[in-house]
């Protein structure tokens, strides 16, 4: 497995597997991968001929106060996971490789970005779109792998693709949970016993609702009262938003009369955990 | 020569002629072709196998108190003028192919962006860069080709595949001018007989403006007043900038001690017309 450290590394062995009618599988991360990170870069060794893991925290997505500095970091892990696991490149620049002295565009989104993560989290998108642009220019992939676990983020992501009229298929893949139900994050490293168990709740959360909306309840609001109590019954949690939106459009909508969104955000402690489901 | 009008027909022939090995120019322009875009289709004809020419009025550069609406439209001519200089393509969409209803993605750019046509058009680089983006994508080009004429442009769009680390080559060209020394531009077209004589002013302070640098001065204070004071001789004139930037990087800079631009933007009754030159 080859570990690439410029963008010129990926690009010229890209355009070298490209000329061989070889295809390409992209898995943008910010390392420190877990079992859910597996699961895309599984699917796309199976998919694609070759698979690009990208392992980037991207400085530009995170707001002053937040997490950057902080956010845990694990190279040699990282590049042995995604060997196993079959990728052929692990791509880790450096912040300076990817925005350089004169490093002044910004891709940007509205709508699909004003509520849930974007609401609380107002230039994160900006700073996702931008790299994740930068990513598809630079590795050229005809797939690209997201986990639906930042949900607003694939239905972002896809959004660009379609909107820019990029050269390649986004593939959203299912949320990976430990065996209790908590979703997969690099974030839960954060959280101290007490705080992991508090963090149940919620998974707990969203398993309520699907299983409301599965038993005919469609109105969000009932839905959404209901999950709210639940995760307000914890009292390590604090919730940041607990929505309902339509899928993809990510519009503020509290019926169940088509495909819709319930996405959380809830700080455990200092830590900001989200959870979602798609109803049908 | 094809006349394709929907985005997936120019993606799929231009699949076909990289399938080929052949190298794709693109020309990006707004139509109403005058011998400065011939210029730059005559060069990718030179320099790619197979030339895309895209006219496109694009109305997200445009502000609402700008000449969207009466912006000089003629397909067949410049169909004639692309058959004639040997393009391969035309691609002339409506907007609503290349804006469906669900568009909210915008490519845009801080610092480069501020002075000159940026002040005047706040919103008009994100529009350019949004569309040329889009159109980068789509034709796939090996090679794209600008005129100098829109210096800000060129430097914007360089600075736009650079940073997102696009993969094709962006190609300036000379400002091609009527034998009495006027920039050619598809908004000449406006002037009346009156305006028309007036508006070589402009040429008359750029080449002024040359000539005083060539002859050793220095400061860019003196060149710029200089040419100020010659536009405001001409009663039709009206100034919206006079100015001396970096270039590339477009920064207010009144010293000729390195590569600057001199560019101009000047109202002749109601058209605004702009020039410039660059000194090294």
């Amino acid at each position: 497995m080859i570990l690439a450290r410029t963008v010129n590394e990926v690009k010229a062995q890209v355009r070298e597997w490209k000329s061989q009618g070889l295809s390409v599988g992209l898995v943008p991360t910010m390392g420190y991968l877990h079992e859910g990170h597996q699961s895309l870069i599984k699917r796309a060794v199976a998919e694609n001929d070759r698979v690009v893991v990208s392992v980037f925290v991207n400085p530009i997505q995170f707001a002053p106060n937040e997490d950057l500095e902080t956010y845990p970091r694990d190279l040699e892990a990282d590049c042995a996971l995604c060997e196993s696991t079959g990728a052929a490149m692990v791509f880790h620049p450096e912040p300076e490789e990817m925005y350089g002295d004169d490093f002044t565009t910004f891709v940007d989104m509205t709508g699909v970005t004003k509520e849930l993560c974007g609401k609380s989290r107002p230039t994160h998108f900006r700073g996702v779109c931008t790299v994740v642009n930068k990513l598809f220019n630079i590795a050229m992939p005809d797939r690209a792998y997201f986990g639906q676990k930042d949900a607003q983020q694939l239905a972002v992501i896809r959004r660009m693709v379609r909107n820019l009229n990029m050269n390649l298929e986004v593939v959203g893949c299912p949320i990976i949970r430990e065996s209790d139900g908590l979703a997969k994050s690099s974030r839960n490293t954060y959280l101290s016993p007490e705080e992991r168990k508090a963090a149940l709740v919620l998974s707990k959360a969203i398993f309520m609702g699907e299983r409301m909306i599965k038993d005919g309840e469609h109105d969000g609001e009932k839905v959404l009262s209901a999950m709210r109590e639940l995760i307000e019954s914890e009292p390590l949690a604090r919730i940041d938003y607990v929505e309902m939106v339509k899928w993809d459009s990510i519009e503020i909508h509290h019926k169940v009369d088509g495909p819709v969104l319930v996405a959380i955000a809830v700080y455990i402690g200092k830590t900001r955990l989200i959870d979602n489901f798609i109803a049908e």
